[in-house]
Order: C-alpha cells, then structure tokens, then sequence
C-alpha cells in the first residue's frame, strides 16, 4: 500500500553524517512532518510513498542543515561598522559605544531577522546564539522558521540590558520560562568570557547549569592577551580557571581555543569539551590560528562558527569550513588532512553532538528532524565533479544553496527565501544603517 | 554638441585603483571602442554624452576588472581531481600522470575555455597563465574575449608539448610570432621553477628576457623542500640562484614566495621583483603562508593569483583577496593593516605594473582599457553598506559580479555570460570527465 507523506527529495548524492559518515547515491529522502520518515532507493521510493511536494534535483547533493555554532546574530546591524582597525579600538572606541548608543530590544530582533536570512541563504538550519535580550532573537528564529540555541548570557558589568550577574541570571531565566514550549527555540546558560565573569559568578552559573541540566556557552582563549592577563591576575589560565570552578565538562561549548598550550589542550581532552573554531572571526580579528588538528589528534569535538557580522561580514558556514580545511592543511603543512568529511562533518553532527541534540538534529538519518540542505553543483565552478563532497567544501558557497527545509518546512527554494519578505528585511537594514551612521 | 559614445556606465561608486586609490560617488564611466574616454559626474554625464548602451547600477560599484596573476587555466579539467593528498603523491602519483595521459591541443584548449567562464563570472578581465601548448589557451582566450598574458613554458626535461630547453623555446617563439598582432595576447617567458630548470636554461633565458624585453614568470619559494633541496645542490637558495643567474628584475613575476627569509626578502626589494600571492593554494597543498605584510613593509609590488583549478577549486580573485587580507591580519595580529584598498590595488594596478601594462590596463582612468567590472553590493549578505570598499573585499564573491567589460565589449550580462554559450562548457567539462576518470 502507497503511504500519504509530505515530501519527497530526490537528489544525486547524500551526505548523510551519520556514525560512518555514509555518502548514499540516488536516494530519496522521505519526509512526514518535521521528521525524516524514511531514506529510500529513488528507483522505487515512488511505489511506496505518495508525496504533496516532490523535488527532483538530479544537479544536487544534500547535506545536514549546517549549524552555526557561535553567533550574536542581532550584531548583523554592524556588519562592516568598523572594520581594519586595532582589537582594543574596535572594541572600545566603535563597537561598545555604539552598543551602548543602539542596542535594544529593537536592534535585537532587526538585526536577528537579518542574519537569519543570510544564514537561511547559506544553508544554516540551527544557530547557537549569545546576545543581550533574549526573547528577540527567539521571535526573529520562530518567525523566520529555524531552530535557535540561545544563550543565557552573564557578565559582571552592567549593560542596555541588565545590571548586574543576578539581573542577567533573572532575565534569562525568565526568558527560558517562557519559551520551554517553543520547539525551535533550546537554551544554554553563558558567561560571556573568562574576562568579564567573577569567579563568583562562574561557580554560580556552574551549580545551575548541572542543576538545570543546560549546557554552557563562553568565549574562551580567544587571545593571547587573554591568555596573559588571566595569568597575572589569576595564577592560571582561563581554562585552567574554568576547571577549578567546575565548568569544564561535556556541556561547554569554548568558542575561539586559539591559544591553547599543550597543558590545557589535555584539560580540554581529559572533560570533553566542545570547542567552536571560528577561522575568518579570529583572522579578521589579528586574534591568531585555532591548532585545530592538534585538536582533531586527541578527538576533542571540534564544531564551526562564523561569530558576529561585526567581526566577519559573512555568516556562511561553508565558507568556515574551506577555510577551516585549508588553514589545517598549511598549517601543519600535511594537504593529506582535514577532508571534506571532516570538516562536514563539524558544522552538522558535531555541533548537534555538542548542545546535546544529537539524538534530534545533525544527521540525515530516519526519525531526525528534517534539517535539511540541497546545494547544486552543476554550475561552471563546480564541473567537473569528480568527488562531490570534495567539490562541496572546496568549490561550493552559498551561492549554490538552492533548497532548505528546516523541521520539515521549506524555508529556501530554487535560491529564493520562501514566504519571506527579503525587501522589508533590506529596508530595515537600511533604515538602521542611517541612524547608526548619524548619531 | 553632445557625443556619440558606445556605453555609459554609472554606478553608485567606483573603485579607481589609481595613483591616489581614489574612490568616486555617482560618476558615470564613458566608453568609446575600447577604451574610457571619460569618467564624468553622473548628473550631467547625458548632457554630454549620448550611448548606445546605457547601464545605471545603483546597486553597484565598480572596480577594474581583477588581474589573475598566475593560472595555469588549463587545469580546470583537473578540478577537484586529487584533493586531500600529501605534496608528492598528488604531483607523482596522480597529476603527473594524468597530465602525461591526456595533456594535448584539445586538453588546453578546452580546459582553457572553462577556466576562463570561471574567471569571467568572478570578475576577471586578464590572467598570467603558464602551461604547454600556449596557442591553444590563446585561441581560447581571444574567442572567450579575455585579455591573457601567456608565459612560454621551458623546462629541462620532456613532456607531452617538448623535447627539451630548446624545443620549448623554439615553439614558444613560434607562438609569439604567430600571436604578436592579436591585442587581448601578450608574452612572458617562463622558466618553470629553479628545481626544473637547469643554470645553462636560466641564464638563456635571462638573455633572451633582455634581447626581447619580455617580462619572466616562474615559480619561486613555493615549498621549504624547495629551498632546501636548493641549498643542499648549489649551496644557494633559488632566489641566491635566480640573482646569480641575471634572473631577478622588474620584469620578473614570481609566484608564490611562500618560504623566504629576510636576506632574500631583500634581494627581491632591490630587485624590484614582482610577487604573486597565491594564499588559497599554497593552504591546500600545505606549503605554508606567505608573510606579506614583511613584503608590503618593504614596499614589494605584491599582486595575487588562484593557481591553478588543480590545487585551488576556485579561481575568483575576490576570494583570494579575502583570504590575503585575512592571513595577513591573523599571522600578523594586527587587524589594521591590509585593508581593503590595499587588496584591491593588488588584483588591478600592482598587476598591470608587473607586466609592464600598467599604462594600458588595471585602473579606472581615461584612456585606459574599458576592462571594467561592476559588483551588486544590495544583497542581504552586504546589506547595511557602511564601506563599500570594505563591504566589497569583506562580503561579496562571484555571486555579487553582475556586469563585465573587456576591452570595451560586455562578456557577463545582469550575471550571466554574454554571447558565450556555457551549456557547451558544461558538455566540454563533463566529457573530459568521464574520459579523465575512466582512463
């Protein structure tokens, strides 16, 4: 008997990211609702399931929607705001003024709506998130249609939107209360960096987060400067730090990494920690290269981010993930490492593997959400094909991000955001550029 | 009296890459033939002139079209063929060999054609290319409507295209005689590589390179074994070698530089050597990164090429720009240095100067060239523009190159190539393929 289904996805090639990485040919995904129901040969997937929506696209390979693990995506309204200038006055002469003069909840929720378009258009499904005013970026995610980590963010300083630790904790509890039922929407608890958080604050936020059951997002070892200062002030390095107040663990997600001695490397390892590479951030930034296959060598969960708009105007994660790829391979000096595998393999498994939804999101296989990517490569960069996920990290980006469909929703078709306004999004981009430029 | 003129361009902004890197607001680019007759305020640019073609771009800006300074564009036929391979397996096991298999007229012309819609879709108006059989990537380049200057391979063992020194340079002297009156061709001489050319073919060459006032285009510190291979043969480096040998000049365009220290850094300062920047490249195949910053310190004219499709997927110069401008921050760690202006000068004027066409092409002047590109800066992955120079190097690709002139003629069109069928390319491409994996 022919069973009613919602979607049918015809492709050439799958990458499917599961336990052996499986790479299928001509078969067809079979989606019902927001879950994949079934992975059938595409030579008989049409005698057992009858489709609303079939897509036939022969030019394609999908993928897992890519999750972009470390973002402040309202920060998009600063895209390109002050770029080229030294760390300290970026920071302080440009950036945090123009938080302070800007940031509300507003910005919050124009400034998410963007960069969840660019993100949607490069083939991001999930985005883990770290910004002031929660509720905005979780209604900017819910009414553009994908699935948002949103951090819980703490510091010891006050800012537009809270005033001190206990406030941010308050807010941000509040904020998870409210949106529990909200199936997009997950949370993490986020002291903002070792730099910026007391050590009172950081026990505190570790006797929650084993409490609640939440997973942790920070920034960490970004720079060397960090490095240093947290050794004159402290006797210890940040993540030796961290380890003493108990926050390391399977449930850290450290973005940056990039100065990271040998010591601390075994500290990472020996806790399981989730390491988020930011490439293109830490460059732009002058902040230095992330050792990533050290990290890869002692089998520490490695995942990809883009950081904000404001310190790397592109928020595509394939662009991450060449970039990843190449500065393993000059770096070490060994082209033999880092393929494509591996590194498709960060922004999809490993990264639902390290917010612990691994068993929900990150893989093509049967009862996931149907997360997922349909990228052509027929186009003059790409032929010929020889290796098609070789292909899709070296030559792919997000001009050949053709469809999308998060949670079983068709979000991208044919290139195009489906059923959003992109016109109304420009204009709001607009409208903020000329107050942000004047006052 | 207004003018009969054959296309006025006006855009938003234009990206001069003249002596002052200035950057014009709402001036229109006048083309007659072949050349930019006028650079006029656009407000009264129709009082004046009248066109047969007129493009307002107020989404754009417009640079003169990229300078690819060392390609090998045949080897698109290779792309993606042997990625993630160790340095000398990739050359002796699989390029080396397939080279000798299927390298012939048919290969580099049609591998030639591809390349060259690559490059004319990422906005490239000119490349430096070295490879055998030079007639046919000519032939391909005048049909293609590109500018090419094209080196007259030598090497001292055979291949396929010759026997030995002299028969290389017999039939590159052929091709130039042959080719001498076609304006979008022009000549170098190139000596592959110190450790593939013997002393007796660099000195020949040297004096030819005088006698015939040709610009040099060889490869040159690519890989530290280079250099230290050299060191343990002639007890010099190849620079040290190259200087001996009457190699080292202004008119010598030197790719990659990736493993030079400061001794040698200074030959090539008082020199004048040109460098070409091949940082996508020199990360795949592991060479390393070239300090670049050091070179621009020392007033080094830098210029940035892909390399081949062999050993970097993508020949979009945009990309390599990114990419210089990035590793140069991060190796650095000084994010004020490399900015946009001055990554852009290297992919038009620095290039033009290299190959001593700085008077004729690679900057936005009357009476240059009309080699022109315009780049949509209004999609939502530019969008808010702060910088548009910025927004250019930090956010757009090929997907944001819109419209392209060479030599006063249109070749990419709203985005898509004009009067060039690319479905034929795309058969070429995919039955080399099939021959190439089957074989």
């Amino acid at each position: 008997m022919i069973k009613k289904v919602n979607t049918i996805i015809s492709p050439t090639w799958i990458y499917t990211a599961d336990k052996n990485n499986t790479v299928l040919e001509d078969y067809s995904i079979v989606v019902k609702e927001d879950e994949i129901l079934d992975i059938h040969p595409t030579k008989n997937v049409f005698d057992t399931y009858d489709a609303n929506d079939v897509f036939v696209l022969s030019d394609h390979i999908i993928t897992p929607g890519f999750i972009n693990n470390h973002t402040h995506t309202a920060m998009s309204l600063f895209k390109g705001y002050a770029n080229d200038l030294p760390l300290k006055s970026w920071l302080e002469d440009h950036i945090w003024p123009a938080e302070k003069k800007h940031v509300c909840e507003a910005f919050v929720k124009d400034g998410s709506l963007i960069a969840i378009a660019e993100m949607i258009k490069s083939g991001t499904t999930t985005f883990n998130d770290m910004y002031f005013y929660p509720s905005q970026t979780a209604e900017a995610a819910v009414e553009m249609g994908i699935r948002a980590n949103i951090g819980l963010v703490v510091m010891d300083f006050p800012t537009n939107y809270a005033s001190d630790p206990e406030d941010y904790l308050k807010k941000g509890f509040e904020f998870r209360d409210d949106w529990r039922n909200e199936e997009l929407i997950s949370t993490s608890i986020a002291p903002h960096a070792p730099y910026t958080n007391s050590d009172k604050t950081l026990s505190l936020i570790s006797t929650y987060a084993e409490q609640l059951d939440l997973s942790i997002h920070t920034h960490l070892h970004e720079t060397e400067d960090e490095v240093k200062n947290s050794i004159d002030q402290f006797k210890l390095t940040p993540i030796q730090r961290y380890n003493n107040l108990g926050l390391l663990g399977p449930n850290l997600v450290a973005a940056h990494c990039v100065h990271v001695d040998d010591q601390d490397l075994i500290l990472l390892q020996q806790n399981n920690v989730n390491v988020v590479h930011n490439p293109s951030s830490n460059l732009i930034l002058g902040s230095g290269i992330a050792d990533i296959p050290k990290m890869l060598d002692l089998g520490i969960n490695v995942t990809v981010g883009t950081d904000s708009s404001a310190s790397n105007n592109r928020l595509d994660i394939l662009e991450e993930l060449r970039m990843a790829a190449l500065l393993g391979k000059g770096l070490s000096k060994k082209p033999d490492i880092f393929d494509a595998k591996t590194a498709l393999k960060m922004a999809t498994y490993n990264a639902a593997r390290s917010l612990n939804k691994s068993k929900i999101f990150g893989s093509i296989e049967v009862n996931k959400k149907a997360d997922i990517v349909a990228i052509n490569m027929d186009s003059i960069f790409s032929q010929p094909v020889y290796n098609p996920l070789s292909t899709l990290l070296y030559n792919a980006n997000q001009g050949g991000v053709d469809y999308v469909w998060i949670n079983g929703t068709l979000k991208l078709k044919a290139g195009q955001l489906h059923n959003i306004d992109l016109d109304r999004l420009k204009n709001i981009a607009n409208s903020w550029k000329t107050k942000i430029k004047t006052t």
